[in-house]
């Protein structure tokens, strides 16, 4: 027995299959995970399995190490939902959302760590070494929402698409914010004193980590979809590229201080468009299901393995500090939403209504981040306090607020995301309506929103796409591709319709014998040709190509990071088609 | 700048970045790669880089990391060859090869090893040192073909299905062998005396090595199927039981010295039948891609990485010695294939031609196997001359004869693999063969290939199916899966034919729209499903429906690892009805 040898590949991949099993059993009792968050019930397979080491070791099981989370763990899952960060409702709401992750930030970095020093300060709780800078630098790892805890939670409850990108793009963007503030704080604890000039350059630290993560990002997704541009050879290697140049990105912000969650989605969100339109059919399946694969292993390992590290001798308890932090990070964040979209409501027209509010304040969940954050700080002897501080804050915003936000949704009836997809007709109007308000604030002089998304689409298609795509003298409307889109999805759909029957009687079968005759028929047959182009036959086909238009299935982007977008669907369709059958007969 | 902090991820995605930019530029320029192999050119890019390195540095380059290459590159590589192999010539041929993989390794390293110990008393080459147990040991490790080297080049060369799986199937399975007589060696040259119980004990391992390998590799293989039977809830995960699961069956295999690859590939054969059936298409369409994705990276890699390591001060150069290997290597594989093909021939109806067994010798090409065993041996004074010898044979048969075997198969005329697929007919027909000689075999009583297949197939439908796949109850026969995948393929090809046209007024999109129209008919309008039910047009379909399982494209298995079975196909097709319309018109 050799088992040194093989000791890190084996390990690994038994931790990953763990993670993978304990997801198959959740799923296979269908009631637990439509009461419980997935993130829970992982969080409890880690504390079982910390225990039973702890219980067979005696002493404490490893903790989740900070630079596996930051270079391993991290980066899928962001990648992820920078990948399938539907950009409409992002850039929609960009002003919100960054006024919540940069001003809603900093408020709670303060409003936690100026009243936790408050706390420090009465005597009766025996807190008195902890200083301003300390709690200050507490605060700036509690403060931040995480997004892997936000979209674990978010992603089951089904809320509207606007509520849904506030919480998720603050959790997301806050980032720089939180590097920025940690770093920060952490350099004052070493240095001797502290100069005005430091806190100015930390307030100009802000744009360069924040900005320098968005044109790294940018750099390398560029970069990315002109390398997309020559593989057509080579298929196999495409799904490569997107993993590669987002790694880079990733690791490069890293390299360099910068934000890396903000350059993997920059990166993500700016080679897709083109990455899509120059690999295969096929690369793009492997692309989108090894990311959302790759995320939900991450995810699965990060809340097991938060369950494992909570377990052990790491913690140091004292009651007034670990419950008053809780509460500051209650008290805080409710503030600060409130205030914050008090103003943001003043500028909009289209209001966030105070359900939202209470949902996004309530929604504010922390996770691994903070976990890795607070053991990295630098070794002083209040470290155990603040890691169990931080432990009791996630586990409670991760079990108590995870487990009744889907209750609260239901209860104060918030309004859900539209199971329906907009249909041709809306999407046509949205657009004519963007091209109208271009106009109209173009002709006002108001460089809005829309102004500049103009632009950017001129500049996209004049520049851009004749670098980045492959076949750029082709540029085909919107509207020709989603017919291709729909025509190739209804044929796979009676193709499948005929599956369900087995016989040849069968009438579903029967459905796609006649489409198949047909269409041999057209293709094969001279006799049957001459009928296609007879003018009635035509109109007829007209009259049909438009209802096809108008039936026109999901094609909104879709929020679930453990499913693919319509995974079943085809199915159910096929049923439908079978139900038709049946009725006509 | 903080690059100590990400340089273990960013290098290795670096390298992994060079290998695919390296490949992507081979295929732009399309003559490149049909002249040369890959594998040369991407040595030939490695002798580069090392002599950069070594430029820049100026000592050696790192060499491929022994470990590196046996736990993480070279699995994904069997793992897809054994994925993808095709199991009928495998089966049909096990006994050839097995010969040519135990008894052709055995007599080649004892051929070389002997041979090379004669050279070694001429007193004029100064090599009197080097004692018979290190020939042999040296001998071990050269003797076996590596299936990396083999598989590069043979999947250009298009050879018949039968002379490529001798070699390759060869190459797979002489891996026992070698673990087996390399342990045994290096032991014997660590031990003082040698008793006649040791060699006896080695002989015996032979079997355990290799039957071990094998149990191992089919319970991984069937506890895989087993997981997949559960994952219908949760489809995003499903690939990665794939991956899992053959990867643990290597390790645990190389913990037990066992033989890795025989383990992976029994795995990843017994799996593949079960797991197809029960994950969906998509993730089906994943693991393959990934598949391939993978192992060409790995083999990327490694050929780059042989280049790199090439270069340095790791060699002693000894003309007689080096040249006398490649010599014995060359001889010795010659005179085994010509003695066993002789064996074989005698007992078998379909004999190996003499063309065949030319390239079936010339065919034994040594790779990075070989080269990470030398880098393995235990440090002794002639261990360099070792190195040597080892990078001037894997370099001559990578070059040299990987160069020419191309032109030797087109100036032979080897017969090449047929192009077109079997069609429906001859299926039925080798289906048919296959029971009738069961049945003569049975009848009378001889127990040959055909009667255990029989068996096995009747165990695996009785027992393995029913515990294995999910929907046991359905088995459906083939030929109507078969059915079911053409129609879905058409149904594909025919909205991809629409896709070619633009405009309405198109004959591929008329096509395509009366394929649209008519099916809607079929569904929606009541008038138009009671011509459906005419007889006269279900006869005119019955006759449509046979012609088109009649017109059966590619179904069966395709060798080339670098490109996913029909991957241009579809365009190609779509292409070819466009033609017909055209005419019809």
């Amino acid at each position: 027995l050799d088992y040194q040898h093989v000791q890190v590949p084996f390990e690994i991949t038994l931790w990953i299959m763990l993670a993978s099993l304990a997801k198959i059993g959740f799923h296979l009792y269908n009631k637990l995970p439509s009461v419980v968050p997935e993130s829970c019930l992982l969080i409890f397979v880690g504390l079982i399995m910390g225990g039973i080491i702890y219980g067979l070791n005696d002493r404490s099981p490893p903790v989740m190490d900070s630079d596996i989370f930051f270079l391993y763990l991290l980066p899928p899952i962001v990648l992820d939902a920078g990948y399938f960060m539907p950009s409409r409702p992002f850039f929609e709401n960009i002003g919100t959302i960054l006024l919540y992750a940069v001003v809603g930030t900093i408020w709670n970095v303060f409003g936690i760590g100026f009243s936790l020093y408050g706390i420090c300060q009465v005597k009766a709780f025996r807190l008195q070494d902890v200083s301003l800078l300390h709690n200050l630098l507490f605060g700036s790892l509690i403060a931040a929402v995480d997004p892997v805890a936000v979209l674990a939670v978010f992603e089951e409850i089904h809320v509207n698409e606007k509520l849904h990108i506030l919480v998720f793009g603050e959790s997301l963007l806050n980032d720089a914010v939180t590097v920025v503030l940690y770093k920060l704080f952490r350099s004052f604890c070493e240095m001797p004193t502290i100069k005005s000039v430091d806190v100015f350059a930390g307030v100009g630290k802000f744009f360069v980590v924040g900005l320098g993560g968005v044109l790294v990002g940018l750099s390398f997704g560029f970069t990315a979809a002109f390398t997309t541009r020559f593989t057509k050879d080579i298929r196999v290697i495409e799904p490569l590229f997107v993993f590669l140049y987002s790694y880079l990105s990733y690791l490069t912000a890293e390299m360099f201080h910068l934000s890396g969650i903000v350059a993997i989605i920059s990166c993500a969100m700016g080679m897709k468009r083109y990455v899509e339109a120059n690999i295969s059919l096929k690369s793009h399946t492997t692309v989108k299901y090894f990311m959302k694969m790759w995320s939900s292993v991450s995810d699965t390992l990060i809340f097991i393995f938060l369950g494992v590290s909570t377990i052990g001798e790491n913690h140091e308890w004292n009651w007034p500090y670990i419950c008053f932090t809780v509460i500051f990070c209650l008290i805080w964040r409710a503030l600060g939403v409130l205030v914050l979209t008090f103003f943001v409501n003043r500028f909009h027209v289209n209001t966030i209504t105070s359900k939202d509010q209470f949902i996004i304040a309530y929604g504010g969940l922390r996770g691994a981040i903070c976990f890795s954050l607070v053991f990295l700080l630098p070794d002083f002897h209040r470290k155990k306090l603040f890691i169990a501080a931080t432990t009791v804050v996630i586990l409670f915003t991760v079990f108590v607020q995870g487990m009744t936000i889907r209750p609260l949704v239901d209860l104060l009836a918030v309004k859900r995301k539209r199971e329906s997809a907009p249909t041709v007709g809306e999407q046509i109007h949205i657009r004519f309506l963007d091209h109208l308000l271009a106009g109209i604030e173009d002709i006002s002089g108001h460089w809005g929103q829309y102004y500049w998304k103009d632009k950017l689409e001129y500049f996209n298609s004049k520049y851009l796409q004749k670098i980045l795509l492959r076949e750029y003298d082709q540029p085909k409307s919107s509207i020709v591709l989603l017919y291709e889109k729909l025509e190739r999805k209804h044929a796979i759909e009676l193709a499948q319709a005929g599956q369900l029957g087995h016989g040849p009687t069968h009438p579903s079968f029967l459905c796609s014998a006649f489409l198949c005759s047909n269409s041999d028929r057209t293709v094969i047959t001279d006799q049957k040709l001459e009928d296609t182009l007879n003018p009635d036959v035509l109109d007829n086909m007209q009259e049909i190509l438009a209802r096809n238009l108008y039936r026109i299935r999901r094609t909104g982007p879709a929020y679930n990071r453990h499913t693919l977008p319509g995974d079943s669907e085809p199915t159910e369709q096929a049923k439908e088609i079978l139900i038709l059958c049946h009725k006509n007969l």
